[in-house]
C-alpha cells in the first residue's frame, strides 16, 4: 500500500516561523512521525509505504498528482493557500482517480472568509481540519484502514 | 479523562436507513467501537471514560452541553442538521469552555449549499468530515492525545 | 391506507387568533373535516385512516416523523415557521422515505422574503399553498388517489 | 360559474415528450378529466363551465387574460416558463381582478434555481405544485368550493 | 416631424381598470390629448405628426420599432412590464438609431423591487416617471423642442 | 398589571460563566432586581406583577408565549440565540398580540454578522441592546409607563 | 401658487464646466427660463411664483426643505450627488408633506451603478431624467397643471 | 456628571409633523422631561448636568462631538438619517472616547431595509430603539447609573 | 440530414444596421453561404439540407422548435436577446430532444453583464461566440461531422 | 501564417483518463489532426504553420504567450482550470496583442458554477465551447480564414 | 506651482487622540513638514506653494474643491470618512479638472469592510495608503515631479 | 539596510508594450532609477542595498519571499495579476515577517472590478497606486525613512 503526502505552499516553513499559529513541528518532523506510524501499521503482507512532496508551485503540485496517480493508492493533501483558489489542482485531483484526505493544520473556518471556501473539499473523500500536525497521522490511519476494508464493528 | 459524545437529530436512525449514504453501522455499533478504542487508549493512571447522548431536540442538546461542561474534559459533537442553523447550540458550546471536535459522517461539502456553512466549525477545536463512522474514532484518538499532551516528535 | 397529519408551531392557535389571516377554522375543525373526507374516500377494501399530531417543538416533530415512518403510507405536513429554517426536519423527512405533501394556509409567497425559501419543498412530493384549510383536504385527496394509482384518463 | 384554464408554453407537448418528467397524460386528456369533474361538481342551479386556452406566446396569454377577465369567475393558470420571467403576465393577472390558482406539474422547487422564483405566486390566490396533472383537478375543486362559499365546518 | 408612440402590455386597459392606480384616462383619451398638443406645437413649416401603436406582444413591439425606425424622428415608449425583462426590446431600440423618451404612468421606484431595474432606461435619451398621463405630453413637448433645436436661453 | 419575562437559551448560565462578557449577575439576581423595581413601581391601585421563565428549548419558549398571552399585559423577551434563527418564535410573538420589549445583554451589533439580523426586532415594540442586566430594568420601566399611559410632558 | 426649486451640490458649476456632459446652460440661465415659463403659465387669478436655492451642503438642503415646507405648494428638486446617499434628505422631503418632482440633467441610468439607486425617487411624486435643462421646465409645467387640477381629457 | 444630548437631522420637527409616527412630543418637551429626570437623579455630591444640541448638518454634529468630548462624561445620540450613512460621524464618536447610548424613536427594524444598518451601533455602548421619547429618559437613567457604578444586586 | 437554422429577434436587421458591430453581411447572405457549405458537405448518400427561420417573437421561436423537432436532426440557434431571459425557449429546446449549437455573432462576454448569463448554453451541445457570421459555418460543419460520426483520428 | 496552440493544466492527460467526459482522443492525436488540417488549408503562397505547447504551470503558460507573441499571428488557447482564476494569464494575453480563440472541450456552462466565469473570454476574439476536440479544428479554420480576410459572401 | 491640501473630517484631531492608530503628529506638524519639503523642492523658477484646508463638513470640502480648482495645479486629498460615502465630493473632484493624489494615514484595507470601497480612488490620479503622515510628503513629491515632467530615466 | 524588489507576472514586458497604459519605462530603467535613489539615500554608516527579482511564476515569487525573508529588511512588491488571486502569496508575505509596500503602476481602482480586491493590501504595511514608475521610488523612500526611524517633525 502506497500513499503520497502532498504539501502545498509555505508548508516548508513549518516550525521555523509562527509556531504559535502552526505548531512547533517542522515538516521533516511531521513526516518522520508519519513514517513511524506507517511502520507501526504495516504488517507482513501489507507494508505501508509513504512518499513525500512539497512545493510552492501550483504547477508542480499538479505534476505530482499526475505522476503519482498510477503509483499510489491514495493521497494525503494539504494544498494550503491553493486550496481556496485552484480549479486546476481540483481537476488534477479528480483526474487522479485516487481517494484523498484533505488536511489543514489550523482551523480555516476560524480565519478569513476567503479561507472558508475550498475547491478541493467536495472532490476529496473527506477532510481533517484544525487538529494540528496530528491531523496527518489521523488521515494516514483513516486511509490505511479504509483501503484495508477494516470494519468498525466486531 | 472523560469525553462526552453528543449526537444530533436523526443520528438515531443510523444503519437502519440509507446505509448507502451514512454507512451500515448503527449508532450503538459506533459507540461500542468507541468504547473499545477508549479501553485500548486507557492506561493504569489514566482511564478514558466515555458518555453518550443523542437527541432530536435542539434544546436537549443545549441542556446536555451545559450539564456535562463541568463533568467532562472534552466533547465529540455531531450536531447533524443543527450544525447549519443553531446559534443557540454555538453559544452553548462556547459557554461550555471545553474543546470539541466536530464530526460529520458524510462529506457535507459535496452536498447542498446550505450544508457548507457551519455555525460550530469556528468555535470547535477542529473537524473531521466525510470519513464515515471512522471519524468518531479519529476524533477520540485526537482528543485523548491532545489532552495528554502527547508530542508528535520523539 | 394510513396518513399522518403533522402540524407545526403555532397551528394549535388556529381560529382563536388572527382569523382574518389564517381563517376561522380551529385545528380541531380542520381535522374533523379531514376525517369526514377520509371516510368518504374509504372503500370496503381500502379504509383511509388518519392520525394527527401538533407540536411547537422542532424535536418533537422530528421524533414524530421518525416514529410514524414505518406506520404510515404518507405525510401531510405543515411545518409552519420551521419550514424556512429546519435542516433537521428536512433530514427527518428524507429519512422517512415516505411521500409528503406540504400545506401552507396562507400564501407564503405574498409575505416576508424569509418565508419564500422552504427547506422542505424540494424533498416533499409537492405543495399546496394559500388555499386555506381547504388545502389539507386537497392534499388528502391527492395522496389517496396517488397511493391508489388512480388514473386521470378513462 | 365559469373558469378559464390558461396553459403556457410547451404544455401542448404534454404526454408526447418526456413522460417520465411531466407524466403520460396529454393536455387534451387533462382537459377532458377537468370537464368530467366540472360536470360532477355542477348542480342544477350552478353549472360549472370550463374554457381552455394554450399558447406558446406571452402576448397571447396576456390577451387571453384580458379578454376573459369579464367572462369568467376565476382562472386556473400554468404559465410554465413565463412564470419566472414575465412581469407583463403578472400585470395582466392583477388587472383581471379575478382569483387565480397557479398550477405546476413538476416540483419546481426541486429543479434549477431560476425556477424557484415565481412572478405570479404572490398575486395568485394560491398554488399547487408537483402533484402532476392531478393538480389541475384540485385547483378546479378548490375554486368551485371557494366561489360557492362552501364551509369546511359543519 | 414624426413621432411614434409605442405602448406596451396591458396599457390597452387604461381607464377601465384600477383607475386609482393608473388614472381615469383611457389610452384613446391620452392619445387624443397628445394629438391636440401635437397640433398646438405644429407650425406652418413643421407639422408634428403622431402615430400610435399598442400591443401585448413583445415580438410585435420589436417589429414596430424596426418598421418605424426609418419612418419617424423619435419614439415615445412605455414598454410597461417588458421594461424590466426584455433584452430583445432593448436591442431593437438601439438598432432603431432613434432617440426615445421612456414614460411610466406610475412611480415604478415606489413599487416592487423588480420594477426598479429598467433594461431600456440607459439606452433611451431620458425618462419621465410617475407623472401620470401627463408624462406623455411632457415627453412629446421635450422631443419636439429637442428635435427643433429650441434653446432654453434667450 | 402583569408582565412575563421570557429568557432564551444559555441565559441560565449567567454570572457563572464568561462574566467579562455577560456580566457577573446571575439570572436570579437580575430577576430579584426586577422584582424590587416592580414593587417600587407598584401603586395601591396598580400592582406590577412579574413572572419569569427560562428555557433552552425553542418549543418551550413558543409554548410559554402562547400560554401567557392571555395572562399578561406584555412581555420582556431575550430570545438569545433563537433571536437570529426562529421564524416560529416570531410567529408566536405576533400571535400573542402583546407588546414586547426585546432585551440583549451584550451589544449584538458589535459581534458576528449573523447576530446583526433579528427575526423579532420588527415585531417587538422596541429593543434595548448592549446595556447589560440594566436593560431588563429599563424595559420594565418602559412597559409599565407605556401601559399606564404616563405622559412625558407636564 | 409657489414652487421652490432646490438645487444640490456642484450644480452651481453648470455651464462653466463639462458642458459636453451637463449642457452649456448656467444655473442662472436655467432659472431665468423657468421664470419666463412661470410668467407664461400665470393667470390673473393664479400667479406662479418661483424661489430658488442652491447649496453644496446636505444640511442646508435639509434646512431649506424644512423652512419652505409651509411656504410653498411643491418642490422641484435636483439633489445631485446626495440623491444616492442621503437618508436625511429623504426624511426631510417626507416631513415636508409637499409633492416634489425630481429632476436629473444627465441620464443617471447610463452612468456608474451607484447612481442607479435613488433614495428620493420613491418618496417624490415622480422624476424626469436625462432631458437636460429642459427637464426643469417640464417639471414646472407638470406641477402647475397638477396643482390646478388641469384635466387631460376634454 | 455631564451628559451631552446630540440630536440629528429633522428631529427639530418633532411634534409638529407626523405625530402618528414620531409621537406628539416636541424636542423641547423631550428635553424638558430629561432635565426633570436629571434633577431627580442628582444628589448633593453628584449633580447631573445636561446639554443639548440639534443640527441638520452632518459636519456640525461632528464638530459637536469633538468639542464636547473633553467636557462631558457621556453622549446620548440620535443621529437620525445620518445613522445609516455617516462613516465620518462614526469616526468622531470613536475619537471622542466617551460612552454613548444610541436612541431611535421609531422601530427602525420595522422600516425600510436601508434603516436596518447602523454605522454607529457597534461603536456605541448600546442602543434603545422603538420606545418613543421615553427612550431618551431610559438612556439617561442607564448612563447615570453606569457612570456611578450602581450595582443591580444588593 | 436536415438542420434547422433558427434566428432570434433583430437578426433580420443584419448588415443594414450597425455593421461595425455585427458585420456587413445580411442574414440572407449568411444563409446563402451556409447553403453553399451544405452543398459542399453533401455526398451522394447523405445530402445536407438546411431550413431557415427568423422571428422577433419569442412564441414563434418556440413554435418553430416544436414544429421542427421531428423534422430535423439538429438545430443551429441564435436566440439573440431571448438567450438571456427566456426559460420558455429553454424548455422548448430541451423538449425538442435535438442537439443544438448556439451561435452568437458578437462576443457577448465583452458586453453588458446581463448578456453573460445564457439560459440556453447548458442545454445546448455547445456554443460558438464572437466569431461573426463565420460562426454559423463552423456550427454547420461541426454538426454535420458530429452526426456523421466523423473521427478526428486516423 | 503561424498559430500557436497553448494547452493548459491536465490537458496532457486527454484520452488516457475520463474519456467519457473529455473524449478518447489524446492531445497528440488532436495536434496531429490539427496539423493535417493546417496542411489542407495551406496554399503555395501561404503555408499554415502550427506550434504546440502544454503546461500545468500558470507561469509557463504566461512565459509562452510572451515568447510567442512576436512569432505568431494568433493563438488557440485552452487554459483549462486557469481560465476561471488567472488574472495574470489574462494580462499576458492582452499584452500579446494577438487575436486568440478560446477552446473548451466540455460544455463548461453545464458544469460547476465556478466554471461559468471566464477571465479570458472577453479579451479573446471569441470562444468555441462544448464541441469536443473538433473545437480546435474549428478554431484553426476560423483563424486562418479571418487572417486571410476570406469573405463569406460571393 | 500651487497645490491645495484638503483634509476631511476628524483629521483636526490628529496627534491629540488615538496616536497609536493615527500617529503622534498633529495636523499642524504634518503641514509644517510639507511646507519644509515644498521649500526644498522649490527652485528659482518654480516655487512650490501649498495651501491647507480642513473641515468636518462635506459641503465645505466641496466648496473648497470648487473654489481652488482654478487657483491650483493639483490637490492632495484625504477625505477621511467621506471617502466611502460621498458621491457629491466625487463629483466636485471630477468637476475640478485637477489631478489629485488621495492619501490615507492608516491602512484602510485592513479595517472594516465599508472602508474598502472608495468613491474617490478611481477618479483620483492615484493613492498612497497606510504609510502614515509620510504619505503626504510622498504625495507632494509625486505631484511636483509629475507636474514638472521629471523623467525617471536618465 | 537591504530591500528586495519583487516584480510579478508580465512586468518584464514594461516599456516594450502598451506604453500608453503602463508608461514608457522598461523594468531595467525603473530598477536603475531605484538604484540611483538608493545611492542618494545611502550614508556612510547606512548603505541602502537593493536586490531585484521578476517572475511570471506564482511559485517562484513565493520561493523568493521565503528565501529573502532573512536577508532583507523589507520588500517592495508588485504582484501584478497575482495580487487579486493568490492566497499562497499572501501567506508567504505574512510568513516573511517583513514590512512590505505594495506598488501598482496603473490605478487599479479605475479598472475591472476583479482588480479592486487585493489579497495583499491588508497584510502589507501600505500601498502606492496609480503613480506610475514613480511609485517605486516613493516606496523606497518611505521604507528607508521608516526603517531609519526618521521623524517628520523637527
Amino acid at each position: 500500500m502506497r500513499i503520497d503526502v502532498v504539501q502545498g505552499p509555505n508548508l516548508n516553513l513549518l516550525g521555523a516561523r509562527q509556531p504559535e499559529h502552526y505548531g512547533a513541528a517542522t515538516l521533516d518532523a511531521i513526516h518522520a512521525a508519519m513514517r513511524r506510524l506507517a511502520e507501526e501499521l504495516s504488517t507482513a503482507e501489507d507494508c505501508v509505504e509513504l512518499t513525500f512532496f512539497q512545493s510552492n508551485h501550483e504547477g508542480e503540485l499538479i505534476d505530482r498528482l499526475q505522476a503519482m496517480a498510477s503509483e499510489v493508492d491514495a493521497f494525503i493533501l494539504n494544498a494550503a493557500g491553493y486550496t481556496h483558489t485552484s480549479v486546476a489542482l481540483r481537476d488534477a485531483l479528480i483526474a487522479s482517480g485516487r481517494p484523498a484526505v484533505e488536511v489543514h493544520l489550523s482551523n480555516v473556518h476560524a480565519r478569513e472568509p476567503f479561507r472558508h471556501r475550498s475547491l478541493l473539499a467536495d472532490v476529496a473523500k473527506g477532510s481533517i481540519v484544525g487538529l494540528g500536525a496530528r491531523g496527518y497521522l489521523l488521515a494516514l490511519r483513516a486511509l490505511v484502514e479504509e483501503l484495508r476494508g477494516v470494519q468498525l464493528l466486531s
